[in-house]
């Protein structure tokens, strides 16, 4: 595969540079041209080919902390809609704008079933059907006529711990709600706590981020700060410090085109080797092991840490929205903090919102919150977060939508360099295994429940002699846990898990030899 | 007439999808896309259809409370201007920008005689002319010549009851300013008094607002509000729930379609109806019969209770700005507050400007109000305006500018859509008598002082035997009422007044028979 | 010349409105159009003919201040840049976001050599060059290959007393820094103070007041207040009151049509005359003499007060860049106050800045100072700068972007009108002189240190017997002054100061004859 193929053409430049002129000493000048974004990957709104293809599937859209008295305004794919739960705890999510005039149900009142538009008192139910218009007495035949001829545009809403999902697709094509695992893997004493993080930029570049297992080296580290002023957390500071290890990744597309598995081989010491799996599946999912791994003891097919999907509000905003795995069986070192994951802050590290700690905790409910600065330097925190960026600051300040043409990829980015070209593969229909009816149809063939490439595991494997020989290993353990677990993807349940964990074993021991 | 005629096509919806799909459960997707405003009816910008039109006629612009010692800025029909009063007294309206070099007078020093721009001195008389160029000395004859040359955008200014009206057409077109019933009934001991309320909107859904006679059963109404939270006032508090029945409704264009009667007839109770004429006349005002009746007691006639101009300040934002009539004559129940009544606050009804009532009494002066947030949900009182919603909320939250084609009208807005069918039609042309010169022609014949057909009216008539009666008889007496002012429309004042009582008596003798 | 024939052609007015239309009173509706702006002077983006011409010069970028332990964003000429001093001292303006992903270097760490994104971690060097990929273990080589394919966009910057300057053309033309005078003509003892203070308008209408000669009288005049609301300082206070009184202005091209010199001649008393000539040099430096002059004695050949650049941010904002000279041998009578010079703030006179001098002084570190609203209405201490405007007023509210086609310039005006046309012909190439390789060239020939022709000058020359006669001796030694600089030029330093002073002291004796 050839990654660079994946890149737009870059627009000419000022002068009729090339690429000679590009890389003279103080030569911006020849760079000075900022192209267009990359439409086809970035814009989300009703008809163009991407949000098309993301309409077909589930996402979530808010939290359900976010349901109160009131009803919760939310743009979701360039859509302006609300979400409340009713009195009989159905949970609804309309267009905003009332079918009638146009009044924004935000400002309805909340039924015991559906919400009433404040306007004229139209009452709609949670699948948009008028159930109530008011008119004057001696009209009721009138009234019913009427309230047949419409209905509030409406999506399917389920609930999952925590969590709000909405399908925004045509309803005849509703795909299976997909239970990764069957139960996203939570083991007993575990908990799904749910957060959602608003980015100011475009969903793409929060996406990229996630297969992108080379920038915790630089970021999340103690040593990336001015002057002593470090993150309130890094990886370093968690004592995962082995996760600072630049990884040497493979990446490798998998169910069919559908999904990315992401291998990262960190030598922790001279006796073990940790490769970390991340798996990413089409159009907005991934899913993270063990975010404090330390590497101290061996450990083989450890699962999800965090669930997360990058939800596009519009083409210059988007949430990271999902699950923190929480409880001991994943979380082996005891460092997550359940009270610091939910609306607008996680506990993952610093920098991951537009808010810092401090402002985080305890200062604010969800009804008092300021709003954001959408200008990221107009933060009164702009200062703090230069001394110590995080994610937040690395992603939205790519611009409100990051131009693919300007950039230079590493070896390193093949991973969202690759899950881009499963996605536009999608979206256009070159890869049809991928496409919306064949995805949903692959998800029915497995009960709704697929299986998960991601995975933490720790070998009791030692350093080879010579760096080549330490090179070619890890590249070898990294591509045989993705040929393992491929091979491993019609069994479900404990009895893959067996088998997993047991040709696991199998690779250490060969490896050793 | 046929109301949906004046609806724009649809624009396509994102699957093809046809009405049967837009009927189903959950098929928002049918309905996700947002069609263009309907740009005829709203744009008033120079050079647009509606803008000169509207230009043609007579605007507040400001109060006179708004005239301090610092000019006053002021944005109307997309037009930037200062409004200042002289020390001589006289109102000036002028473009904002200096003819000569663009600095904005609203940093001008205000004159003995006109107003004098901060950059170089140059002095703009209230029409205009320019009064002072400071060339050197020695120079006076050039400094005449330049004089003479240039001319500062002027507009003509009339004040009325601490209202500063403007008129922005061509100066040899201009109308008389119209005197409604000549004095806008005020009875001897009444009072007009102004007030300005800014609404983040378009215009026209103000205006349609006003000919909504259908929507204060659901909106000012206790009920419609969150678990006790309510309205500081709602018709039910001050005892007019009589306005809360909803109506049933007649709309008459009258005045050869410069005009629109709204006739809305409810029962009070077994003995008594009520029937509210409302009177809209091209292109912006609406002149409302008394807000607070309760129907106790037999009243034929009664006039004016509120007076108002909706005025464009651009496409997207525009003011309501009129007078609340006081006075034991009109407000028989007294419960008008003449110290609720003023800039950006009203004693109507809560819920009518962004600032709601806490914020609005005693807090702030004019001076140092801090601005408005134009986006409604980063207001402070957010949740408070979800709990208990007025016309504020419902008008701005139908989008920046609505979009007509996206709305599902009933029976009960027939009055609004009649009220842009006539718009259109004068916009265009198609209905001669409504265009510019032959209303100003209209308004020389009578005077300056056209009749209104705004009236509220109690009788003493009982409910018929059976609904369908009912219905029958409430329709009548509507139509009846607006055909006794028709043919009461070539009197005038208390020779009219007496006519149009004599015939509503026959009509209740007749009716009660 | 003819000044007028720079005017753009006016947009034709809303009713067909001729030159006598728009001259009746109150005739507003015939200039009620706002054309497009001049695009050709005021747009600045990259690709731009302005915008090219423009990158062909130094320009200030910042002030040193501005540069501390985390990199300054700045916004130069519509592009996103860093500034930062590294370790070693060396100042980097690089692009904003990283050559590799798009991440804001903003956000970086800065190193002893260069600056490291936070990201990746990639280290740029000041000229752009890719110091460091870190790349694992065992891959030194692939990193080496990877960091010498891409280079961050840089620009080369120097230091002079206290501000950043960059060149942001190509580097093959890039031209010597203009050290005007060889040393800014500072005496010993004196000292360049430098400041910027944003502007929130585009470049142009900045500029258009440094050539402004004529708007002192209005606008920094104690009278051109409100009702006892004065200017924290005006001329008047300074004593300086001679430069209110309206000169008589010449212009004259200078330097083949590089410069203008602008000689404002204004007669202090019966025996004294107050020649002071501005400088303006393509395509955004402008000279001023003396700003505090009260012209009590004579005084021949004075140079530099305000040195000052008026640098594009974007297309509407700016912002004023230069120094402020200090020290006996200018400020003759010791009024300049050093420490109100800096960010965001200048001791010349109030209303230069968004924030007024209360605000400006002691409560604010450049760090922690607040947004400033682009909008000037919103800002707290609007009504104070209502009463008393500063040239931050009569700038700035001439529009985001001053629409020239709406301008009545009069005769005074012509100063601007020329610099605009003297910029049109650079800009088009219709006058080769000024064509940024021949203005190199030309800086080149004169050892990177042009002459000026700012001076001010008090002659000892008494005021003519009748006003024609007067008029036309302040003419006549005006333009001497600008034919005896223009013999000079071949000469520098001290040899010229001799010859010019000599010229004008027989300059002084012929006329007094």
């Amino acid at each position: 595969m050839t990654i660079k193929s994946d890149k737009q053409e870059k627009g000419g430049s000022a002068g009729g540079g090339t690429v000679m002129h590009k890389l003279i000493p103080y030569g911006g000048y020849y760079a000075n041209r900022v192209p267009d974004h990359d439409a086809e990957l970035t814009e989300t709104g009703p008809g163009t080919p991407l949000g098309e293809y993301m309409r077909r599937f589930w996402h979530p859209v808010c939290m359900s902390m976010e349901l109160t008295d009131t009803p919760r305004f939310l743009k979701i794919l360039n859509e302006e809609l609300v979400a409340f739960r009713d009195g009989s705890g159905r949970v609804g999510v309309l267009h905003a704008h009332c079918v009638h005039r146009g009044a924004s149900l935000e400002y309805g009142a909340i039924q015991e079933h559906g919400i009433k538009c404040c306007y004229h008192g139209m009452i709609f139910d949670v699948d948009g059907a008028c159930l109530h218009v008011p008119f004057p007495k001696g009209e009721e035949a009138e009234a019913e006529k009427y309230a047949c001829s419409i209905r509030q545009g409406a999506y399917k809403a389920v609930e999952r711990n925590g969590l709000v999902f909405a399908y925004m697709g045509p309803p005849e094509e509703e795909p299976p709600f997909p239970e990764w695992e069957g139960n996203f893997t939570v083991l007993p004493g575990d908990e799904l706590v749910p957060f959602s993080n608003f980015q100011h930029c475009n969903w793409l570049q929060v996406q990229d981020n996630a297969a992108d297992n080379y920038h915790p080296t630089a970021l999340h580290a103690g040593r990336n700060v001015v002057g002593g002023h470090y993150q309130g957390t890094t990886f370093d500071e968690v004592g995962a410090a082995s996760m600072e290890v630049a990884p040497d990744m493979q990446f490798i597309p998998v169910q069919q085109g559908r999904s990315l598995a992401c291998a990262g081989a960190r030598r922790v010491d001279k006796d073990r080797l940790f490769v970390r799996v991340q798996h990413q599946a089409l159009p907005n999912l991934s899913l993270h092991a063990y975010t404090s791994e330390d590497g101290s003891k061996k450990k083989l097919f450890s699962r999800f840490h965090i669930i997360r999907w990058t939800v596009p509000v519009d083409d210059e905003n988007s949430k990271m929205i999902g699950w923190r795995v929480m409880g001991p069986g994943i979380d082996t070192r005891g460092v997550g903090k359940k009270e610091w994951v939910g609306y607008e802050t996680i506990d993952f590290l610093e920098g991951q919102v537009a808010m810092r700690r401090p402002e985080r905790f305890g200062k604010y409910k969800l009804e008092d919150m300021p709003p954001i600065p959408a200008n990221h330097r107009e933060r009164e925190n702009y200062k703090d977060a230069q001394y110590a960026p995080g994610d937040y600051e690395a992603i939205i300040s790519q611009r409100p939508i990051a131009v693919h043409a300007l950039e230079h990829p590493t070896r390193f980015d093949a991973g969202l360099y690759l899950f881009r070209k499963l996605l536009r593969d999608a979206v256009r229909g070159s890869n049809p295994a991928a496409g919306p009816a064949q995805f949903a149809e692959w998800l029915r063939s497995v009960g709704g429940a697929p299986n998960s490439y991601c995975s933490g595991n720790v070998f009791d494997i030692p350093e080879a002699d010579t760096v080549e020989e330490e090179v070619a290993r890890r590249r070898r353990v990294s591509k045989a846990i993705v040929a393992i677990l491929t091979e491993g993807e019609h069994l479900k349940g404990d009895e893959r898990t067996a088998f997993v964990r047991d040709r696991l074993e199998e690779l250490e021991q060969s490896t050793r030899k």
